[in-house]
């Protein structure tokens, strides 16, 4: 392809939403991509005056995703966008999804993919029809240190894996209640915008995902409590987790949005028979392995200086030693894997590997949730994964 | 009484035993007690020689438990023990304590109480009839910390509790494991002198009292997960719980005994309305309470410096601010209390309140080793408590 | 002034500087400004070169910064670019600036601001006579957290300042020295392009711009000792500094860039008569406040969930607590803030307050460093901190 | 000798005093000695008092130390004290010392050893006389990691040393004088009862001591600053000194007991050309070595489970990894050491090796405090240390 930065759209991420502006930042923090075109809000007025900010085009502000799909689709390609960003809620990811991928655009789309298993399969054909690329921002896989928590169970050098132990702990929805008494509206807490859990497909997915991918362990069954702390509201805001691995490692997984004090505790800690791994989101650029032996280990990221980190971990990095780098940071690396790979397709000549959340990936979140779902309400101590 | 240090006899805790010598340092640090009298090995010459080495009068060196109790029953009153503790494996440990309360004396016994709740039911009769001190060494209430984080919750600081995290994850198992392939001999692993768990059994009460005595928290169901990761090992060395507390609280108790480069990591989450609270054994000293308004206070233990911990926090600590305190002292003050108490009974002067775990601490212990046990291997999911 | 981003420009920065990819995210991750110009090497190929992997126009990537002015200053208004990031080698900066200033250029230029007191006095009348902006990328005060911290001191909650200790420690020359023996070339090692000291001028500055921004303390004499532990090396790459300040205070200052495993240590401890606080880069999310009462408050960064901070602090955040940001971030709101003084200039209503490091900054730096080196070679014990 | 505990008598460490109570746990926590004897203050009746609270026979609770040394040395061999501690003033460790080491007795000493370096010499010279045991408390080389520590740097793991950081910094001036204005008595703030400096004789002799234990590095001269923050005060509280030590190492010692938020602040960097490594006494149980590589290595001290420390290390712990041990171990392990070398010389085996601070570390302890004095009174840059 031509030297030149790819071009994005945005439907959703205005005014208010800072996960949307954390998709403009990944965006464009590595000169590789501009935001060129979007809808920013239901309401035309408001999404062209945020357009204005963002200093677009007015005539590329469009008035809703079917018109931008249309109209960008009917631009010469040397001015068209190369790939949508999704950041609505969630209810709405499926049609916009479908209607970029079917009128030839890459997307890369926020967490959880879709409303349900049965519209995350459905995407998933979609996307293998459309041949484009979909990224699912799954934002902590694309922290360096995950990446070497990969690469060291993937050396073997925790041994077998027998425990995970994965926590999400947040506290926002305590801070909406105590705000205001229990009566707020934040749309995912509605059932009828964030789907059949709130806890679980906010980050319990997310949790799962990370031990997924350091990991490589499949869920086989689960038993899962889910809880609702806030009086008059729909959908759960905690949830504890017992899981079975396939091959026999065991884990709990507990998430919670009433944990008061607590910010955005994603942690993740993994034993095997050799050695154990602990991994904090709240420190990122440590990982620490402890072994069997009286003393433990802490990597540090850096793109230099370190002597011992893994090119994928060390290629992640955009500081040497010691220069903290963060979420924003690893949002963009999703972002420079699917951009490395829509630059392969203009180029016409595919990667035979990648590194950033798939389809599949989706598919794989949907059906934690519904069978997390399912095993809150039953009597069974045991519910089998809901794999298809 | 007249002003002496009160005199202690053991049972158990001989070469080799850490904890053993533990006891015999909680019972000597505070200058209130000297060990003088003992049985420390069921093999008398072994026995001997160890109480040889702690400058015992051979004379009270016993052969046996029985022969003990009934010698030091038969001295003058001005000569005699007041009080046994028992560090023998748990199958002892019923036997032992009747036999000394029945004798008329004052025990302070090592944790699991015995191996059934049946056992520990009859033994709470005993002690109530024998009226006199029974303590159980359920180490960590003896922190000053933990006695903070009492007063805090106890103050409504916290607010309505709504979830409790509590972790217990040690890799000794796992160490002997590695060191020769899994046939290794250890009582505790051994059903006929620990009981029906070694993971619960050992720790996982540990984590339950621990809860309870900050929280006051019952738990009114449970749904418990039990692993055993060692071949041909008989009893469980990992478990994963989630609880129902009485009143609406939800929890997650998990414990492992091979989780590799774990060292003895016990901590607790207590999440309320308001606020937050974080302990972590490994770093005792310390006790972090989290607000919904994002910052955290760090209190410290003190005897002096601290201007706002409470009188039992303090109390319990025997040096000023930034001198750290450790395990034995945290077991010394359990010890302390048990003293405190022997000495009021001594004066006739009974007291109001103390302040150690006492019998009903060990049926509720018991109690939680059945129900986990039984829940581990039911198909129902939730399992009620068997306080009785 | 019309709404549209910012046009930059660099000189230096290119293939193999970090520090110059870090102008670059900070210029365009907040969607305010563009790269549209630069010379990124001496050697026009390379310069050319690397303008291509930025996507740049070819007819702006220059062969030197004289005729990088000159061309873009006769470029069309809506066409120029409207500041200048200067990433060379400090014997350039100088020149550069004054280059552009003069031709009408904002300039952003990296630290240290010049080699000589003399030219950074000089630097500063001609930034006067130019009425553009100066700013000095003194990284570690963009961070929310040291906004913060000078919140906190400004509105006297630590009391009366008594003692400050200051401390950046690194490994970078350990390691190069480690690597081949010493005889490395690196030209901030090299007094024809780096100034009179290493560790002072590359690092030390930082240290004395930080206690400077958050307390206000001016130094009025100090004392000084430098050392150099690469054998052959000219300058200086360890130094440890008393220091008096005016009012009273006292402060240790100490600097290393052979401490093994040190990364970026950069960290700082103030106390005053009522509280002490301490803040340390490579955790830059958190701020501790220490009592005297036996507790410490740790604040927490981010745009939204916190109710303590200042508004300062929370600007300069991105992301709510519990979404750590870094370095480039902090990095960033130093052009933030340029560019909000450039777009008022061009809007002609200049603001009245702003908060980057400024031409001031650089000459009191400056002073620091001559100072230092003074205090080095002397037997005197303390010496006049050369503010003139 | 008689398998039989030592005897111990004590001078001061009465009521009030919580060192006192250290000595006497740090005596008897491991079952090897008791406190027989004693003076618990100038005032007979409240020494008799405190005596009484220890249970000791009140035959001997003495009137003065000149009493008791003469009472206690006329006693059969079988009753009389082995040892005695000194936790009096410092005004005061010179004579009675000297009383009970020319009576024959084994002395254990607070620091600072003397009020002057000439006392200090001369108590030297009293000591090698005696034959006797002269053990200066000097509790943190009692630390196994401090042991561990001093292992690494002698097996030479970090390569040369050649720059050291050591700190201690408190609060507890401060606390008073924010209690009462200033006019606070305390005996270590006044010149008559403490000797010429209180952060250096207090403090700064510890921090001075640890560097010594752990690298064998030796003072050439140093440039001293020491502060006084407290008004009327006639003694320093606040200090901060650079370092020449023979063979080229550099360091900073800094000290401050006016540190707001500090409580036992003592904390040791040490870099060489290969690795770095760092301890800190309010989180004694871990060490942590830190490489050129990227990555550090955090030891845990344990007397079970750690396959890596030294012996020394293992042996000073009494707990398996992950139990706590704090100031009042490490106190007793100077006790253990001093004890064993009293127990070979009533054996008439004179040990090869000993590890416990010696009047040696008193003499050069004394030297330093009058060099620190002497410097910061002087116009002179570098002032040598005075060995003798």
């Amino acid at each position: 392809m031509e030297k030149r930065k790819l071009r994005g759209g945005m439907v959703g991420g205005g005014s208010g939403s800072w996960i949307g502006a954390v998709h403009r930042m990944a965006t464009t923090i590595d000169g590789q991509a501009d935001i060129v075109a979007g809808v920013f809000s239901s309401d035309p007025v408001k999404s062209k005056r945020f357009a204005e900010e963002l200093y677009l085009d007015p005539a590329r502000a469009y008035t809703d995703y079917i018109e931008m799909a249309k109209k960008e689709g009917a631009l010469p390609a040397k001015e068209r966008i190369d790939f949508i960003s999704i950041v609505t809620p969630n209810v709405y990811h499926f049609d916009i999804a479908k209607t970029f991928l079917e009128a030839g655009f890459n997307v890369i789309c926020d967490k959880p993919m879709t409303c349900s298993l049965a519209e995350a399969k459905e995407l998933k054909s979609i996307v293998a029809k459309s041949g484009k690329v979909f990224a699912l921002t799954h934002t902590y896989t694309g922290y360096p240190m995950v990446k070497q928590a990969h690469h060291i169970v993937h050396q073997g050098l925790l041994g077998k894996i027998i425990k995970v132990v994965a926590e999400y702990r947040q506290e926002w929805v305590a801070r909406l209640l105590e705000s205001d008494g229990s009566s707020f509206y934040v749309w995912r807490v509605d059932p009828e915008k964030s789907g059949v859990s709130c806890c679980i497909g906010d980050i319990g997915i997310h949790a799962e995902n990370l031990v997924r991918y350091i990991t490589g362990l499949e869920i086989e069954e689960l038993c899962a409590d889910l809880s609702c702390f806030v009086p008059r509201n729909p959908l759960d805001n905690d949830g504890s987790i017992l899981l079975h691995y396939k091959g026999g490692a065991r884990g709990v997984l507990h998430v919670s949005q009433v944990a008061a004090g607590e910010e955005n505790g994603l942690s993740i800690q993994i034993y095997g028979t050799k050695q154990g791994l602990s991994w904090n989101q709240e420190s990122p650029n440590y990982l620490v392995c402890k072994t069997l032996d009286g003393y433990s280990t802490t990597y540090s990221k850096g793109s230099r200086g370190s002597r011992i980190l893994c090119d994928e971990a060390r290629n992640a990095c955009r500081l040497p030693l010691g220069h903290p780098e963060g979420f924003i940071e690893a949002f963009a690396n999703i972002y420079l894997e699917a951009f490395r790979v829509m630059r392969a397709q203009l180029a016409d000549q595919p990667l035979l590997t990648s590194d950033y959340p798939t389809v599949d990936d989706g598919v794989i979140g949907m059906s934690f949730i519904e069978t997390v779902v399912a095993s809150a309400t039953s009597d069974e101590k045991w519910v089998k994964m809901l794999y298809e």
